[in-house]
């Protein structure tokens, strides 16, 4: 179209611009735009280009258009979250639980500087169908992992669980949707909301393990 | 402004529209409007005013604006639905237990022509902070009144409950969640998804009985 697109990618193109730049720098580009409050949708081309220094031709090496770097952000909020809940499970003891340590380290990530987590609450509600998708896989992956580590625990306690995938599919629906409310509230509130979460989260698993024991069913 | 103003409000204003129309008139031709598709946001007074066959400016004898139209959706839509869950809860039976019929009955709701229920699970996620608060405060009277129940059911089971409040709460919010997931998917995968919220909704019961039992506290 315009002559910028003849460029040869290696060379920097007028106006200063970085003509390389790899993915990375895109969808870091686009993090640092999104706080807390601006959803993907509202982000323009132009303005990731301008943030990654690079000219607005220069996005289509990478992404096809806007709506896959959306999906590429909320594939990577959801990698970086597992990986950081995760890690707080492995932190439980005898003396702070695994729902307790891992229910702080999601309400933590409410205020961290990266506003990964407000990407999935976010585009879990409000965002178009296939962003809706998106947050959807990355919950199905957390659930995952969760229900993995759930079966570990409870078979090394001596207490099995019933259902545990569904054991992970509450605990994980609960613990966003608790989150979704807090996003906007103080951290005091938030401090409150995580209180009660853990309570229900307890429901959940000690319903489950009384379920094994019984083996009733419905 | 346009001398449609001075017209005095008991005479059937040009064009054959009524003049005369009550608060629930309004509030019925925006529910017709709104199939499960669409979201109060994108009503336009002009359109309410029309499916209601008044004059636009008659809109304003009994709303401030459009927000405090759809306000009041929300509350109806509340109304309506604890009405209707608040029903079911008292048609369990030793056959069928209250998690159950509740939970079909929301499910109902889900599919049911008019379209109260999506209203909630819409304006809940996607509206304005004025809707989210209108929604949250229904959850809230709906919590309220499951907690009610709840207590007199476990005390008449014997069983009584550990922190019913959360229980109610717990329960409202998963059950919110999965019919926000559930509502834009055929009606089969509805069902697998209520075959699940019954499955957690017994795990923060049952768990709660237990915790009561052992007095347990974290």
């Amino acid at each position: 179209m315009s002559d910028q697109a003849n460029t040869p990618p290696e060379k920097t193109s007028h106006q200063g611009r970085k003509a390389v730049i790899s993915r990375e720098d895109l969808i870091n580009a686009a993090l640092k735009l999104l706080g807390p409050q601006r959803s993907i949708s509202s982000l323009s081309l132009r303005e990731v280009a301008r943030a990654a220094d690079i000219a607005p031709n220069s996005f289509y090496r990478h992404f096809k258009d806007m709506d896959e770097l959306a999906i590429a952000l909320i594939d990577q909020a959801g990698r970086s979250l597992r990986k950081i809940i995760g890690e707080a499970r492995q932190s439980a003891s005898p003396q702070k639980s695994v729902i307790r340590t891992s229910t702080e380290s999601f309400i933590r990530q409410l205020n961290a500087d990266e506003a990964l987590l407000h990407i999935l609450l976010r585009e879990g509600s409000v965002g178009s169908p296939a962003f809706k998708a998106a947050v959807e896989r990355e919950l199905t992956f957390f659930e995952e992992e969760l229900c993995a580590d759930l079966v570990r625990l409870g078979n090394a306690k001596g207490k099995p669980l019933f259902a545990p995938e569904l054991v992970a599919k509450g605990m994980t629906r609960l613990v966003f949707e608790m989150g979704t409310r807090a996003m906007d509230l103080p951290e005091e509130h938030q401090t409150d909301i995580m209180e009660d979460t853990i309570v229900m989260l307890r429901m959940i698993l000690i319903g489950s393990e009384q379920m094994a024991k019984n083996k009733t069913n419905s």
